[in-house]
């Protein structure tokens, strides 16, 4: 999106107060207008998978109902579909509501990782996965910026729970930061530079990410080049000055000028440079270039037909034993279940639209199927009623019929933004009734809405098949028809592992931290990324996801475009009777290296279209990412020499196709310091040998064939530590000279 | 144990230079004397199962052979027997031979805890639990210094690899640091007072050991009351001056006055004060109180015959199914395994013993068993020689016997102190004649050396018997001996947990960390602790030890003491035909409190001795600390108040009888500042009703019923944000005085 720059010096002549009062909402949802230097208002509303206008005036709660827009399928969904084609739509269909309601940026999309199934924000994220999570939200902000509206990434940075999200600090380490809960937003902002960046309201490391300025500043503008500005989430700014400095431009809501207030002190009392605040002005000065006319009303019809075909791409078909599914023409069918009737489409929390129209799947099988449909609600939503009544009910229905389509899920009470689950389990009444209704009837299928992952145990091996929604948005209820029937082809891939247990996840005993701190101790192994490398058996691995035909691999050829990068052809056939979609999921496994790294990584995805016999051969790029780990001691991404193996998956568990190619890497010179060990001086690639000669030349017969054990005992002394205390020939001057030449490769 | 004071001002009257030589080794493995003050040279060598005495004059390398001692159980043995008073004796009897040896303080005993089973020097460690590993620690200290020979306790603290062991910082954060891997520490300062700690190689949070102001002061001497001298481990200083200051009072080994003269230049610049030399100075000169005339000799004999004693109680019989041991009398025997003629009795590196003599297990045997007993050894230790061939012969010499009892573990360069292992199973070859011996005889019995927790996956279920003895000293073959023909009975109980996968271990993907840094990302779930949390099978729990009797739990009876304290009684009946030894083992468990914790956590625990029919009501203190966790906002040991389950257990996985009592508790009153989020102020137990009610009588109507699901939203917002952003009626000042109110409450 281009932003054409403000009059820099028409900004920068505004009186001091007049430019600290751009930097903080006039409301809950606006800018304030600088009228002297044309500068409108702008309107910031929540998205993002579909627009929340507040009507009528902007109060300070922003709890007053909202316009009514269309409700596309949430980022969860989205995240199913693993095609960044569907983001963009979504994205671009927003974009246009936003117009038509006056509403230059959307707050969206949010591409935090999904650390725990329990947070309760899940439905809001993409993926356990940051290459998933980055394409598919890099995909929605250009779809929703080429309509001319402003995006917002957020919510950064490692926010992954709502547990004490205001106060908790997320303790991660670099690496794992680096690898794992900033590469989505670093995808995003250098491939699709959206409007705003949003920061979270957690601390970061101990520090409020309101006011860090190694993410604000050092990562975000000065690393990836973020062109944009920085909001605040609705109240996570602590220190505004601090936070101003840091990199946070724009806090909202407004606080009635008190924050303004005290940048104004701080400038004048010398405490805060006056051009920290006129970089901010720039900033958000510039997200005026957003505010046009509202545009004439949006296509209410065509936007619910697309959330219906969208949708449709989204939904993963976990298990279809026997070709459960699609529903037989004919079948004597019975729906079970209340979401059957009452469907859950969206989360709750800031980002809940006020919908267009709602479809639900029952009405939507009735259109689409000849013959009567039987219903029984099974349970109730919040749990009250009689539920043996309700079980029977629904069993009974079952019995008079060839299927039973059981539509199970979480309710709005059961998660939310604001709070984290602690179960994974779906309510007993819900698990009763499918193991009665799978009992009672020949076939039975379930269908799941819930905006996080549920537990499949202690009912997945009684049923048939199970048809994984989440949460589908508006159309959800006719697009879950749709594949039902077989009108659609389910092609979306779990993009969050499905666990046994969640004792299993490997952040459960860390999450969600206590007493102000979580541990992010699982490190970089969030996820599949786990379960793979533990060889922990899962539920459903993520990746996994079926359609209604069958698809083959072969023909994998990977061939180094480098010393760094790789191109991967691979071919794909449709050898069954219907047309899909299917996902090419590139895997890397390696070991090279100093640091530990995962079993294997996503690093590219593709979805290709199949129709029945057809065959299709892609290539995908991979770059030097791909094969990269963040080294802390180097400060920056490294590729290390070695081999790695590229492999097609049907999911992370499921290797279909595998090939090993050698790369050569990164020539990294190791720093030494009279701190380094004695293995690292002994062994390294430049001084190594020399010094090592020479030492043993000092030593006593038989001193070199010590050298392995003596290195067992004393390899990783300091060899300032070495040389000094046991009597080593090596003199420090030495050491010093083969330091320098040590630096000089380095920098050579 | 007693030091008397030197003569303080003769001390501080010493030159600069002459105080400064006292504070580091004048050679490998002593001090200077300071002649002019009186001080002779202090002798200290390694230990702790034995001494090892280098031979001749000290040199700067520390590797010439040792004077013969006895070589006792190390650690790892003595752990397994749970008992205090095995640890108490051997202690007593290094000090003893200590004594005759001219060594006036011999190093050890080693708490640091078993964070991973690969630790290459879990041998010299106790257990994975730190009330084990400290009452053991304890004993040992009060044994040998009873006979006049100071410890050192170490290494102090979070050393708990080999892997870059002198470089690698520990992450750790407090919580974890108190309850896990400090407690054995403070056990043994507090209640043995020990002449000297050794700190240890690693950096802790980032700062040495060696140099960390809060471990060697704040902690060590103001909060547990240290009062004697922090030496470093043997090369573990890198910073002398900032050492010094921060509570290293002793160097090893001497860098040839290099760090003297560091330490002289910075009083001399003004830059250390010289109250700090002569604070280390006078803890230094009190060790020379320890120094004595060597004793006559020490009763080499006396000690084998005890080395023979305790080991017996050391060793774990972990199955036994029909009653496979006590080998049946007049049974042929077939002996397989090397380990049967060549005992693997101690671990390598600075703890290993010259032993006066070594018994085998099959010399034992054949002088305890009438008739022959056939040999094959199966396999070699090197890995070396024909293993088809090694192995038929071990099957031959089984299908002629009527049991085979194979002796398996690792070698010497299996384990070691410098390295850690990178696997828990047993050599394949081993493994391999294990399960054809099995195969061949009617009944298999497999005895294991090992330093280090070893697989048994792949071989256990074929096998009848499996018995234990991780190392178990110069007598552990006649031990051994003495166990399988039931001349001894087994009373042993596990004191780590022997996992189905080293991948189930938590500290798995953050072991040996990376890059410099190593990540204790489990916190407090450490061995069983993790386990039981998780619901984690294992091949054996923490606990775990059979007799050749049967043990039955009764009658417990738990009552209060007080606030935050109980007494435990419990009968412990043996219903069995032969004498035997139970270790009772308390576990306490609990959810209250703030904080995450363990499934249940060692609390207490005794072994009784009972003849056949013998019946014995025990009692055991559970004190504050049985029920407290370390809270780091109040930076201190809290009681919550609720509900605690006390436990006995036949191991950490295995209750046996359960009462629940109710504890007051600490009353906390929490700090509130403008920073403490909205629910912990509507929810603080001094101002909190107040605040809320004001804040709702000011809402519109309904308000009320929203509190909770606000509560949800906002309930982790900072008060001072929410009062400023959300346009509440809760003004600063209002906030301000009940902070004042909290204050004085906090204070009362």
């Amino acid at each position: 999106m281009t932003q054409a720059p403000h009059d820099r010096t028409a900004l920068e002549a505004l009186p001091l107060e007049r430019k600290a009062a751009l930097l903080s909402g006039q409301d809950f949802w606006s800018t304030a207008p600088i009228e002297e230097a044309g500068l409108p208002s702008v309107v910031l509303t929540d998205g993002p998978h579909g627009v929340r206008r507040q009507a009528g005036d902007f109060d300070q709660i922003g709890l007053l109902p909202s316009l009514p827009a269309t409700c596309f399928p949430p980022a969860v969904a989205v995240a199913s579909s693993w095609d960044p084609e569907v983001a963009e739509r979504i994205g671009a269909a927003v974009g246009r509501e936003a117009r038509a309601l006056g509403v230059p940026v959307v707050l969206g999309p949010g591409v935090n990782i999904k650390r725990s199934p329990l947070c309760g924000r899940n439905f809001e994220y993409y993926s356990e996965d940051p290459l998933l999570a980055g394409v598919l939200g890099a995909a929605h902000v250009r779809g929703q910026q080429g309509e001319g509206v402003g995006a917002s990434v957020k919510h950064f940075a490692a926010n992954n729970q709502e547990t004490q999200r205001m106060q908790v600090s997320a303790e991660v380490d670099e690496r794992t930061l680096r690898e794992i809960y900033l590469p989505a937003f670093e995808r995003v902002v250098t491939e699709a530079q959206p409007a705003t960046v949003m920061c979270a309201y957690n601390k970061v490391n101990g520090v409020y990410a309101s006011q860090n300025r190694w993410l604000l500043t050092e990562v975000l503008r000065d690393e990836w080049g973020f062109e944009g500005a920085v909001v605040s989430d609705w109240g996570a700014v602590q220190d505004r000055v601090a936070a101003l400095e840091a990199g946070l431009d724009l806090q909202m809501p407004g606080d009635h000028g008190t924050g303004n207030g005290l940048v104004v002190d701080a400038v004048k009392e010398g405490r805060l440079e006056e051009l920290v605040v006129d970089r901010s002005v720039r900033r958000v000065a510039a997200l005026a270039e957003l505010v046009t006319e509202p545009a004439d009303g949006f296509d209410v019809d065509g936007h619910h037909a697309l959330a219906r075909e969208l949708a449709a791409d989204c939904a993963v078909l976990l298990k279809n034993d026997g070709g459960t599914l699609p529903l037989a023409p004919g079948a004597r069918i019975a729906v079970v279940g209340e979401f059957g009737r009452t469907p859950r489409y969206q989360g709750g929390g800031s980002s809940n639209v006020n919908a267009t129209r709602v479809d639900d799947a029952l009405s939507a099988l009735r259109e689409l199927v000849d013959g009567p449909i039987a219903f029984a609600p099974g349970f109730t939503l919040d749990g009250s009623g009689n539920a043996d009544a309700l079980r029977e009910e629904a069993v009974a229905a079952a019995r008079d019929a060839e299927i039973a389509v059981v539509f199970a899920g979480l309710a709005d009470a059961d998660e939310s933004e604001g709070f984290d689950r602690t179960t994974l389990d779906l309510p007993t009444a819900q698990v009763e009734v499918i193991r009665a209704v799978a009992q009672a009837s020949p076939r039975t299928v379930v269908v799941l809405s819930s905006g996080g992952v549920v537990s499949l145990e202690g009912w997945h091996d009684d049923v048939d098949a199970v048809l994984a929604g989440f949460l589908l948005g508006q159309a959800g209820g006719s697009a879950l028809a749709d594949l039902l029937v077989g009108r659609a082809n389910p092609s979306g891939r779990l993009a969050e592992t499905i666990p046994l247990r969640l004792e299993d996840n490997p952040s459960h005993l860390n999450f969600p931290g206590e007493q102000g701190h979580v541990r992010y101790g699982e490190g970089v192994m969030v996820g599949y990324r786990h379960y793979t490398t533990v060889g922990r058996a899962v539920r459903y691995p993520f990746g996994h996801g079926l359609g209604y035909t069958t698809v083959e691999t072969g023909d994998l050829e990977v061939v180094a475009t480098g010393d760094d990068s790789a191109s991967v052809t691979v071919t794909v056939a449709n050898t069954g009777e219907r047309a899909g979609r299917h996902v090419v999921q590139v895997y890397v496994a390696t070991t090279a290296g100093p640091v530990r790294r995962p079993a294997r990584e996503l690093r590219a995805f593709t979805k290709v279209s199949l129709e029945p016999g057809e065959s299709r051969t892609v290539t995908l790029e991979l770059d030097r990412r791909a094969f990269a780990y963040w080294d802390v001691r180097e400060g920056g991404w490294i590729v290390a020499p070695g081999e790695y193996t590229v492999q097609i998956g049907r999911s992370a568990a499921d290797v279909v196709a595998e090939a090993t190619l050698a790369l050569a890497g990164d020539d990294v010179v190791p720093e030494l310091t009279l701190a380094s060990s004695v293995a690292e001086w002994f062994g390294h690639p430049v001084v190594g040998a020399e010094l090592l000669a020479g030492f043993l030349a000092t030593m006593p017969e038989g001193a070199a064939e010590m050298h392995d054990g003596m290195l067992h005992m004393i390899g990783s002394m300091p060899m300032g530590r070495f040389a000094a205390d046991f009597g080593s020939a090596i003199p420090v001057a030495e050491l010093e000279r083969l330091m320098d030449v040590a630096r000089a490769a380095r920098a050579g």
